[in-house]
């Protein structure tokens, strides 16, 4: 059988140095694949004119899978808005039509103490958020600036964006949370702020509709307020949370720093078919980049992700897994997530544990 | 000089007891107060038939300032929205032109044990979220359900809704956060998402603007998803937040939340002449509305609050927070702040407590 292709992206930051260590620990599998790197991000932008150029689009788009590094760096900073390096990230997950991401928050039993949250609130958490990956404010038309068309501040200058949801767009990322709720605590906390949001009306009674297929799978709705509290107050009551974009974003990265280790996260953002691009949950880290310092591991379990949910390679996802477990089981840590009493290492050493662990 | 009248609207749940402890506390101050009570949010609606009824709005409209306790109840889930007792809320900030809410997250020194974060994270916490509360997608407008006019998915229904700041709305909330971040310490963090939103974009060149009348304060900019994430990683590090209103609502629960002490926060609703409607950061708690256990606190300090800002009685402000100081300093506890070696009282016996130690 052919090769399987994969689109490596390392992007800005320490995405270079990271998805590097990624690639090693797939070359140590089994499975032969066929890597194409290409820039994107402010890479994209300094090599090519654009954060997506159109040589990386067309790669994610014949690639079987993408794996994503971060982007971001002060450099791009003051470039207007459509140059810089999230639109690369914000133009893949359009054109590609990534509508499901799906954002794990989880707490290694060794790693409890990086959190800033008491141990006994976060120990043992395994939390999943789905967020809509391609609707909602972020790309509703229209958008812009104009002079406010009425309202009491007719005719100043005023900024606009428009959040929408149409039903078959609710209905698909309902179905894909149903479906991973049911695998898992066969719980599921929809998330919208339907006491004031038109759009998270329909959201809600969508959800309820979508729950009837489901009968397994309990459904609950807390309001976005109450969400971000829950999240603070007792993640561990939360399973699978299913939300739109915007509230996604921020949910997502609260739930995230619960555990303290966002170095450790990984995150998917899949199509209707599984394809789908894969990045660490944390950012391209401008500040540290260069140094070999940086976790490479959050990018090593995308990798995993990535086997499981878009190359039908579960039991390679395990290997990597278990790997992972086994270098933080022997004390090993980068600077991110190190305490006293365990071995600091570079990215490089953290690559090279999880090779051999393999 | 005429008496001060105060409209005092107790609402649902909890609301009543609450509210008759801060009657108390301000009824053994020196000043005389005129107290008119009047029924709001699902109390309106089983009294008049409406949350927010034509005489508690008149009321409202002619007091010198409104003390509220808190709205909703189960039993009101299922009124069409137009009807549900959020609505009160809403009218009342936007007949009442109540654009500056403040919300304070402060630690208590004996309460930090009841944050679910690490001591060293949080305790000290003395944060003030300045949020629009006027504006925004919860009054944009249009907003609804319909035919999606285009798009990928034109045809499907769709709901919809509008972000929408207009400049001088902006402006005016970033004086209100610029003067309150001068009195304290001199930085403000303006939290917006200008990566992605035009609302945004115009949020932040405006508020860059005004910062040029205040050159002694320090102003920066976090994305939202950021500002979630370090509210949680190091909220001590962030001192005043000024954000709109949606972005306001969920980053100032999160932040009465680190606190795990929700029961003591109380917040204020400002127009532009300081007339203000004054509330608990906390809801309604119908679980246990009626069993004389509610914490009265944030309420009595929501009145300590209206002093302040609206009645120009800072001195009487003072005596209510020293009180409550007091009452804390000698251990009494309602049963959500409780901890081993307290003593638990309450609704009426901390009112009664507070009353004392004036
Ligand atoms: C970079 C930005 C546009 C992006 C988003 O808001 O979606 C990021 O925060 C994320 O969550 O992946
Ligand atoms: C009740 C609801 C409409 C309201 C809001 O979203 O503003 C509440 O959550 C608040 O923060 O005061």
């Amino acid at each position: 059988r052919k090769d399987v292709k994969i689109a490596m992206l390392p992007g800005d930051g320490i995405g270079p140095e990271i998805l590097n260590e990624a690639a090693r620990v797939l070359n140590a599998l089994d499975e032969k694949f066929e890597m194409e790197w290409a820039d994107v991000g402010g890479a994209g932008y300094a090599a090519h004119g654009h954060p997506l150029p159109e040589g990386t689009l067309k790669l994610a788009k014949e690639a079987d899978a993408i794996l994503f590094g971060a982007v971001g760096d002060f450099k791009y900073d003051t470039l207007e808005r459509s140059l810089r390096p999230e639109q690369a990230i914000l133009g893949l997950r359009k054109n590609l039509k990534l509508f499901a991401n799906l954002r794990p928050a989880i707490l290694y039993p060794e790693l409890a103490g990086a959190s800033t949250l008491k141990p006994e609130v976060v120990s043992g958490l395994d939390l999943l958020i789905v967020r809509e990956l391609t609707g909602d404010i972020y790309f509703g038309q229209p958008r812009g600036h104009r002079s406010a068309p009425d309202g009491a501040f007719e005719g100043a200058r005023e900024g606009f964006d428009t959040m929408r949801y149409a039903e078959p767009e609710i209905r698909r990322i309902a179905h894909i949370a149903f479906q991973t709720a049911k695998k898992r605590g066969k719980r599921l906390t929809s998330v919208d702020k339907a006491n004031v949001l038109e759009t998270s009306q329909l959201w809600r009674e969508i959800m309820i509709d979508v729950s009837r297929e489901y009968p397994d799978v309990k459904l609950d709705h807390m309001y976005v307020d109450n969400a971000a509290m829950q999240l603070v107050r007792a993640p561990k009551e939360l399973d699978v949370i299913v939300t739109g974009n915007m509230f996604g974003d921020i949910l997502s990265d609260a739930a995230a720093m619960l555990t303290g280790s966002i170095g450790m996260l990984p995150s998917a953002s899949l199509d209707e078919d599984n394809k789908g691009l894969y990045e660490p949950s944390h950012g391209s880290a401008p500040d540290i980049a260069g140094k070999g310092i940086a976790n490479p591991l959050a990018q090593i379990l995308s990798a995993a992700m990535m086997l499981r949910y878009s190359l039908n390679m579960g039991e390679q996802a395990d290997r990597i897994e278990k790997a992972v477990k086994k270098v933080l089981a022997d004390g090993l840590r980068t600077g991110d997530i190190y305490e006293e009493g365990t071995k600091r290492v570079g990215t490089k050493e953290m690559g090279d544990a999880v090779v051999a662990a393999l």
